[in-house]
């Protein structure tokens, strides 16, 4: 701020409007927009892959950001009517999967080993309190994060908008971008 | 602006300045660099995830955005010039993926489960009317998405130049964190 | 810079104050924070899917950024003491992981296609004198990348601190948003 010294009646000097235009870009920087949101990419349709969309972006809007997700391709199944039937996760493919004894792939595939591994890691999120994806969409929505269907993956899926949960809104890739560009945290998930 | 009243002869008021340094803000906001650029790395090299990139950057680029596109590890795949025998889809450990009728992960290994994926796949989106991945690729060449293959997996996987289509650069992690880091919309896919 | 005649003993004009605006809005830009930032999640816990996170952070360093890595889920792997027997590659439900020759999906579940495809990748890297994860690792550390376990993550899947390297530091999602929201390059590996 200036002092009455500072200022004459007619005008300011250079090094003042220096001053000035240095406090007004920190005051802009303060209040970025652009640290002020998150837009995320949800596009797996497994059990494991659902959480961190929902993770960070609940923590993102608890925070006080704007956050969005963009749901498409496989990762529709998380706002799905039905996504307590849908999300699953498997243990084939994924060595990096943490399992009860170390299993060969052939073991993997066998009948039961799918199913025992989505109990198993519905297991260890509920015995170490962590929120289920049913509480995750539910605080999501209470924090006002944006659910978005793609359209155009639910047409290739042949999905309707009713077969999804209350709330979410429907956009294409461009939707996601018109958030996107205005933010720094953007992630595919 | 400002009317003649609020300047002198000899130069202008503090409260000028300020009105001045807010305009120059909003102005340079609007036509902030950072929105205007996506650098999407595509990692991937099944038929599925080849769209996810392509979509997005041609997506970017018909909105006046500068997108460029990183393709690094199994995401070569995507601009070898045989993409088009290459980029396959598995079911094998992604029980989000849809098949025509539920089957347990021993089915899923089964020959003739990938071909049929892969198949299904290409049916689902040419039947909604969506881009072929050829299609994309000159969408995207049209539009001016800058499209690079990173040189390092292209050692390691035992590419050369010439295994690429046409219009392809080249170039390492640096080349895409240059780009990268002038971007808000950054996504690894 | 303002000529002589350009100040009066009493203040600056419009034309001259807009001027300094523009050189000050220059100079923020180029010393812009957000571009010098990275903040990568390493989620997946394979051999493959490490090296994304590693290379692109330790670039990130070399040229000058601030580059944090969060591990979380599988990515925890990555900074486990045993990371070098944990990280291994697996074939299965990737028909675009490169093979000695084609085969199946029946086939990668055999046993000792898991091994052998985790050995191949190491040839693959080493004889292009790649850096191994080790290496990078190291790389990483010297270079002052930011290497953040997720806390929750460790608590579901049973790890304790004492399960990793040394030097890590541990937070949770909302310690990965504090530094992402500052960041432009923010990619979920």
């Amino acid at each position: 701020m200036l002092g009455e010294h500072e200022v004459t009646a007619a005008g300011v000097t250079e090094e003042v409007v220096r001053r000035i235009v240095a406090e007004e870009l920190e005051r802009a920087g303060r209040r970025e927009e652009a640290a002020r949101h998150a837009s995320i990419i949800a596009s797996k349709g497994t059990l494991d892959w659902a959480y961190p969309p929902l993770i960070l972006a609940t923590t993102a809007a608890a925070s006080g950001m704007d956050a969005s997700i963009f749901f498409t391709f496989y990762g529709l199944n998380i706002i799905h009517r039905d996504y307590e039937q849908k999300l699953k996760v498997s243990p084939v493919g994924n060595p990096a999967m943490p399992m009860p004894v170390p299993m060969p792939s052939i073991v993997t595939v066998l009948p039961g080993m799918g199913p025992m591994a989505t109990h198993m890691m519905k297991s260890m999120f509920e015995g170490k309190h962590v929120a289920s994806i049913r509480e995750l969409i539910e605080s999501a929505q209470d924090l006002g994060v944006k659910l978005i269907a793609c359209q155009m993956t639910m047409d290739v899926f042949g999905y309707t908008r009713d077969d999804f949960i209350d709330g979410v809104e429907f956009g294409g890739a461009a939707a996601f971008l018109a958030d996107a560009r205005k933010a720094h945290v953007t992630l595919f998930v």
